[in-house]
């Protein structure tokens, strides 16, 4: 009867052990997604030359324009909350390898602010998804014209850093399931 | 000693039960708050005469134009996702309310969902909010002009369904802590 609690205890701590070494995994996965989206998005910058007719009587002239991530408000807050959530990740990262989950109370900490990163990320993601769109498609309603034609590689690297962004937030959203199940 | 082990017994059920009548009371909140966020949005619709000058020689004429949500894909997205979450919110509240929180997979998997539906609401939010703003105060690099001042109801009636789902989405994050706390 004794050894088959002890065995039972030994199952229950090796599956705990799998689920932080899991846990871990997935954190440092999360930390190097938001880093590189952030950076990805953060260094984003494009010039480009295009003809602007001024005047109809005179030949449209040359004109050099830049987009940088730090004109739309969008991609500001999605820069921002990447590094919020890269830095946070770092430090709970250090927290679960040294308390081992063996501190309950630092465990749901933890857990709850991986929850508040999910929301966070997600509506970064959201927002900057949204102007991204407008900046392929444009829309007619508004005339909000497309400038994806023009920046063709600035969008190109803002998509990629909302990839990136995507699925360290998928790490996040795992991050919060293993929380639930290590409680069961 | 078996007397004190049947109080604590029963603490923790008095806890559970206080839990579950909170978690009853959120989930309630959340359903009618995604539900009067997707309707507020969903029926929002504002039509407004200005002025057009098609040709310099002519004078400027009349035109009607309506705002409709319909016409911009981050208030779609935001009007679908509040419904699947009011939707999903029904479902659960039976369920929650039926097992009595006694199923433990069942209420791991409600609290798996409602994590999804933060995810979802938050980047609805987001889209909705960055589209908004730039409504509010158009952008000048991209040269999107702001239509908040032509359809003023429109915005503000955009504004209170955001709000509302903000606070709808605060409430599916208390849930999904509730999930978290159940467990310890």
């Amino acid at each position: 009867m004794e050894m088959q609690h002890k065995e039972e205890e030994m199952m229950v701590a090796n599956g705990g052990s799998r689920l932080r070494r899991m846990d871990a995994a997935t954190r440092f996965l999360a930390l190097a997604l938001t880093l590189a989206a952030a950076v990805v998005l953060g260094v984003n910058k494009q010039t480009t030359t295009i003809l602007v007719k001024i005047n109809p009587s005179i030949p449209p002239v040359d004109m050099r324009i830049t987009a940088k991530w730090i004109q739309m408000s969008a991609f500001v807050y999605f820069v921002i909350i990447n590094a919020i959530a890269c830095s946070y990740t770092t430090i709970s990262l250090m927290f679960t390898l040294a308390t081992r989950g063996r501190k309950k109370n630092v465990s749901v900490m933890v857990t709850v602010l991986d929850l508040v990163m999910v929301a966070l990320l997600f509506s970064a993601i959201g927002a900057s998804g949204a102007v991204g769109l407008i900046g392929y498609t444009g829309n007619s309603h508004v005339q909000w014209r497309e400038v994806c034609n023009v920046f063709d590689k600035f969008c190109h690297q803002a998509a990629v850093a909302m990839g990136l962004s995507f699925i360290g937030s998928m790490a996040y959203l795992l991050l919060v399931i293993f929380g639930i199940y290590k409680k069961l």
